[in-house]
C-alpha cells in the first residue's frame, strides 16, 4: 500500500523545502518508497478531521492503512526502521543515529526555529537587533559543537543516516547568513545533503507543488 | 553492565526535577535497571573529556560498555527499546507512541523551555511583558491540541510510554503558571506522571544529590 503525507496546499517558503513534509518527501526517496500528497489549506488544517491525525493542527502527516502518525521526526524514523539505508544495521551505530536525529530536532531546531520566526514577527520591534544577536550567539554555541564533532567528515556518524537528513533540513534554515558562513564545514556539509539526488528530487516535487498553486 | 549517566554536579533547578537527567532516571526506574551517576561541574561539561561524549557541552550522557549516547530523548528511547514497559508491543501503537516523544521533544518542549529561559535572562527588559505573552500563546496552542487529544483519557495513547514520561517532563516547566491552570486535565495528567513510584525514586533520588551538594 502507497502512504499518504499532507503538506501545504500553498507553502509559506514558496517551496523552498522548508515546510516539514520535506522530510519526509526525502527519507521515502532515499528508501526508494513511492507516497502520495494530500494538500491542505490552512483552514483544513484547523478542523476536526485534521486534528484526528495531527492533534496540534500542523503539517505532516503520514498515513499507512490504519497506520496515521504525526510528527516529521517520528515518521522519518518509522520509514527507517522499515527500509535500509537511513539507518545503520550495527546496534550502537544506529543508537547513535538515533541521537543524531533527537539533537537535530531538540538541541539545533529550537534556536534555529526561533531565529526565522524572530525575523519575521520581531522585525519592528525596538528589541530586534538584540534579539536576534542573543539568538545567534545561543546557534553559535550549537554550531561550534557540531563543526568540531563533523570535522572534515561526510556525515556525522559514518554513513549518511536520518540524523543527517534531519541535521541538513534543520540547517539550511540558516543558509544565506553569516552565522552559517562562519563554520565553513557546516556549510559544506548542507550542500552535501542538497547534492543527493533523492534530497533534489524531493525538493523537486515540493517546488512543483508551489509552482502549480501560483500559476493556477 | 550497569550503565552510567552523567548529570549537573549543582543543578540550577536546585533538585527540582527539571534537568535532563531526570527522564533517564525515571525511564531506568519504571524498567528497574540500576543506574550510576558521574556529577560534572560546569567547568567539566566544557572539557574535551565530556565534549567527545556529548558534542555540544551538555548534560545527560549514557555510557554502557563502549556504547555512548547523548540526548536525553534518544537515551529514554534506547532504554524503552531494550526493556518492556515504555513502549507498547503492538507495532502501530509503539510508533504512535514514539511519535508523541517527538511531539513533546520537537512541538511542546522548545516555547515552554523559550518561557522559562526568558523569565531568567530577559525579565529586566522593556520587552519582557509583551515577550512573555507572545510566547504564552504560543504555549496555549500547544496546550489547546494537547488538552483536546487528552480528554478525560490517563495519557496519551493507552498504556503510559515514554511518550508520556517525556511529555509529563516538559511539561512540568509550566507547573505553578496561570497557563498550566486553565488546562485542567492537562495538570492532572502531569499530576499523574508524578504520582508514579519510579518518578517520586527518580525525583528523589536527583534531589538528593542536590541536597548533598548544599550541605558539604
Amino acid at each position: 500500500m502507497t502512504a499518504t503525507i499532507t503538506a501545504f496546499a500553498r507553502s509559506p517558503d514558496r517551496g523552498n523545502g522548508l515546510a516539514r513534509d520535506m522530510r519526509l518527501r526525502w527519507a521515502l526517496e532515499e528508501v526508494g518508497q513511492p507516497y502520495e500528497v494530500r494538500l491542505l489549506s490552512f483552514e483544513a488544517m484547523k478542523q476536526p478531521a485534521h486534528l484526528a491525525l495531527q492533534p496540534f493542527g500542523q503539517i505532516p502527516t503520514y498515513e499507512d492503512g490504519d497506520l496515521a502518525l504525526f510528527e516529521s521526526g517520528a515518521i522519518v524514523f518509522h520509514i527507517a526502521e522499515r527500509h535500509p539505508g537511513l539507518l545503520p544495521d550495527d546496534a550502537k551505530a544506529r543508537a547513535r543515529a538515533i541521537a543524531w536525529m533527537f539533537a537535530a530536532l531538540n538541541t539545533v531546531e529550537p534556536p534555529v526555529f526561533d531565529r526565522a520566526l524572530a525575523r519575521i514577527l520581531e522585525r519592528d520591534q525596538p528589541w530586534y537587533e538584540q534579539r536576534l544577536h542573543g539568538l545567534e550567539d545561543i546557534i553559535r554555541k550549537r554550531l561550534d559543537g557540531l563543526s568540531r564533532h563533523l570535522g572534515d567528515a561526510d556525515w556525522l556518524d559514518g554513513a549518511f543516516s536520518a540524523g543527517d537528513l534531519l541535521m541538513v533540513t534543520v540547517l539550511r534554515r540558516l543558509q544565506g547568513s553569516d552565522v552559517l558562513g562562519e563554520y565553513p564545514n557546516v556549510a559544506a556539509y548542507v550542500a552535501r545533503g542538497e547534492a543527493r539526488p533523492a534530497y533534489k528530487r524531493a525538493f523537486g516535487a515540493q517546488l512543483a507543488v508551489f509552482t502549480a498553486a501560483s500559476t493556477r
